[in-house]
């Protein structure tokens, strides 16, 4: 069973944004920024063309969902949208996931430099998230 | 108007990928690799926030068609989706696009290594992704 498919199956913590029957948003624990998530249908496919129509509107719209709440709950004022989709483009967990990644003007992206959350901070963009 | 506006509006001609009543896809004139398209909603909106529900979804599904197409007709083993959304993520045009990003191997990509097509090559890529 894959990373995600454990965190789904609740057999692996994850700070979790938002929750449907089709999708789910989680916190990536190596953000570029606070408040960076994943989306993720909640059935096993690897990549965009195996996931059924029905269910990558389900992601995608998750994903917009979130993409308010980056702004009006955590004050950005943009971000990046990233899909790696299979290996060759980088894809490390072969369960389809949407990067929703926040940015600053002064973040300095390249593609994926990684940090970490320190203390409670990862519960404090959770929570206002959630909220 | 917006460039992408006088691309659908065929003021400004474009290398057309696929189109229907919702979303318009055309060959991005300074791709990573050959292929790379611009997957857009015909009506003009800025974000992700702003558009509805509906017509993400047409958007989101005409990327997955071309996804497919990518691997399929270009011989592709992969690609990146990409949103840029609001000036702090890169957002150039204001008007919501997803990259579609085909990738190989040893294309070295970071995050907008763009190079441009040479000769008939972008005809070349639009016949096998329109036939």
């Amino acid at each position: 069973m894959c990373l995600f498919c454990k965190i789904i199956n609740q057999e692996i913590p994850a700070k979790i944004v938002s929750e449907n029957e089709s999708a789910i948003a989680f916190l990536d624990i190596k953000p570029v920024n606070p408040g960076h998530s994943l989306i993720v249908p909640k059935k096993h496919y690897s990549t965009i063309e195996d996931i059924s129509e029905g269910e990558l509107c389900a992601v995608i719209l998750m994903l917009k969902e979130i993409g308010g709440k980056i702004k009006d709950k955590l004050g950005y004022k943009g971000y990046n949208v990233s899909l790696n989709n299979d290996p060759v483009a980088g894809q490390e967990i072969p369960h389809l996931h949407f990067h929703l990644i926040p940015r600053t003007s002064d973040d300095g992206l390249k593609l994926w430099p990684q940090s970490e959350y320190k203390g409670s901070k990862a519960d404090e963009i959770l929570a206002k998230l959630t909220n």
